[in-house]
């Protein structure tokens, strides 16, 4: 998507140990605009997919699975990084590593939420390592419910996730698609 | 907001303590069209406001906080709850409790994106004791913006967060205030 290619290269920002800050529009402060126009082409990838629910993980990806649901006109459903007071009963839960902030934590859906009825589309605004994504697809799938794919703003294609989720037989499509990138010499798209 | 009212009294699910489930279609999962509805509302409200920027809380602020902003045509700020690697630089910061997680956190937004020409809608999806919500305008205030008001889906109005922020003479606005609630007596609307 050539918009978010654009929007990357404009006001993203390089920084050292493979980390691109793309806060100013995309994961802190949230441009509409563009999630609208991301929602638009997560739609038309999608359309024929039948996809009745989509799944994200707080909290970053929740803003883009919001404005891509009205386009599909399905429901949301995030997964909970954390056990609250609220989430009682039964849940599928599962573990992912987070690399930005060096740990491990357990996500976790509600299993009225999720059944062998559903087709799944997820949605998250990085594919690095894929920890989240794949922690995602198994909750789907202890759910007896399909896997349509997985929708991605941004994919770091010189880290792992993007093989190892597509390795698992899971349509992965991504936005924006970095081959490479470094504070001296900026940013390579696929 | 007769819908929203509606909605609780169908799908909200009484709790001991004082706590309602709504994670049917608010907090876990997501029915969007009612957000659409939701944020039409807070549009209808606060309109003329010429609000610039509505800012939020991770997680479960975030869904509504950017169907509201379609409306309005503005950018959302999402507060974080806790320091990553990819916040570098300076930040406004403020401390909140969650009675919920039953613990003290920081929230924070980087300065790039409040200052003294912003004029902030702040919405979340529940006000109880108020915390979450000082603790934003707090931010807002720190910035030298101006806090317009608050959109909120669900107030425990038998709770003292209301009272607390309408004290500060910040205007709330909430879709769904409740008197009274108890598993045996079922919900009361103000």
């Amino acid at each position: 998507m050539k918009l978010m290619e654009e929007r990357i290269r404009r006001d993203g920002k390089i920084r050292e140990g493979g980390v691109l800050k793309v806060d100013s529009f995309l994961n802190h402060q949230m441009d509409i605009r563009l999630y609208q126009e991301m929602g638009k082409e997560f739609f038309r990838l999608y359309e024929r997919e039948r996809v009745n629910k989509i799944l994200t993980i707080e909290a970053s990806g929740i803003g883009i699975a919001c404005i891509t649901a009205e386009y599909f006109d399905v429901p949301v459903i995030f997964a909970k990084k954390s056990k609250t007071k609220n989430i009682a009963g039964e849940v599928y839960t599962t573990q992912v590593e987070s690399f930005t902030h060096g740990k491990v934590y357990d996500i976790m859906v509600s299993k009225e939420f999720l059944g062998p009825e559903d087709r799944v589309l997820m949605i998250d605004d990085f594919l690095a390592n894929g920890s989240a994504l794949k922690g995602l697809a198994q909750l789907v799938r202890d759910a007896g419910a399909a896997v349509v794919g997985a929708g991605i703003c941004v994919e770091k294609a010189f880290q792992p996730g993007g093989d190892l989720i597509r390795g698992m037989g899971i349509r992965v499509e991504s936005l924006a698609r970095i081959k490479s990138m470094s504070v001296e010499n900026g940013i390579e798209f696929c």
